[in-house]
């Protein structure tokens, strides 16, 4: 077994971020594709990669995923010695609802505060439409760890997918930082942003930054 | 076990008819819940039966799922016997991936062409933000029918979950048709509106409006 995931830009692309966590956080092997964002190819590059004109995408041999759900879907039943959803029936359909509510939702937090993985405390008023984003993110938060976290420090205990999609929300608040929020979410965003993976990710970030590509 | 599907009105909520198609298609009996769109009370209705504030939710025991693709997923679960998702590795991944792809993305058919179970042949121009959506969706059906349909008439053949998922668009097609389209996707448009579920839809959708609930 011998995968490729081809990502965009690490201080941009809230998609991308969630299949390669995912899998570093799970020690899943695969090789990493790089397609810079805002440049005269990058089309192109991508549509080399995917029909879909989207990052990220898993490859597998002949098989291509072009959907950061699917892909985790994907590696859920390819890896079943590993929990990536919680093993049990209910915490798994929780889990899965709230994926698939941050897939296709909160499109006012995304539009108005694109994901960030370099920016720290600029400090900013949040707008109304962001702010009610937010609040149904944290009470989704509180609400699982409440139900579902037992000994923390993720949503479910466990690292899960779950916490793979939220990720992109910790880049997207920390700029703006530090926000009020309940305390249990703060936990959480905390423990998320202490993940080794995620600093990972930001070193990479910053490694791109130094490489002049956000100049 | 004993399922509650809350839904909304017929003629409009593109993501209650995805669930209420999967289990129809699928004969997974549930008890349907109606919320009737725009009146004084709906959201009172809605978060009655969902924290997020949306339809479709269903309702197992205590368990509440309030996404379409949660819920789908949860069905392919605990109904293994049927395949609501294609059986073979590579079909089910890709099924997925097009699925999530409906999930999460064409907002500008979604926005600028609501779902109306109802309304037929009303003749306008496409606009362009449109047609680059459906010219995508229509690409996505001929390749996978090409690679997976094999005798037809569904995606993969025998309807699965990424049928259910695409059911909307046909509802979205349908108001502005006959359209110009490459020959394997009127066929497989045709054949989902010929599927018998979605007859029983529209024939729920006429009786929402005889009822006076669009006047």
């Amino acid at each position: 077994m011998s995968y490729t995931l081809v990502i965009g830009n690490k201080a941009l692309s809230s998609w991308s971020l969630r299949p390669w966590l995912l899998m570093k956080a799970f020690d899943i092997p695969f090789t990493e594709a790089n397609v810079r964002f805002r440049q005269k190819d990058t089309r192109e590059q991508i549509l080399a990669h995917s029909p879909a004109g989207l990052v990220p995408v898993l490859k597998d041999g002949d098989l291509t995923i072009w959907d950061s759900l699917a892909i985790a879907e994907y590696l859920a039943e390819q890896h079943p010695e590993n929990a990536l959803w919680p093993e049990d029936r209910v915490a798994r359909a929780h889990a899965r609802t709230i994926t698939a509510e941050m897939h296709a939702g909160f499109s006012n937090l995304r539009t108005i505060w694109p994901m960030d993985a370099i920016t720290k405390d600029a400090g900013v008023l949040v707008p109304q439409a962001v702010q009610n984003d937010l609040n149904r993110i944290f009470d989704l938060w509180d609400e699982t760890i409440d139900k579902f976290g037992g000994e923390g420090p993720y949503l479910f205990g466990e690292f899960t997918i779950a916490d793979a999609f939220y990720a992109p929300v910790m880049y997207r608040i920390r700029p703006f930082g530090p926000l009020n929020m309940p305390q249990s979410s703060e936990t959480y965003y905390k423990a998320m942003l202490d993940h080794p993976a995620m600093k990972e990710w930001e070193e990479g970030a910053e490694a791109e930054y130094e490489a002049g590509w956000y100049s």
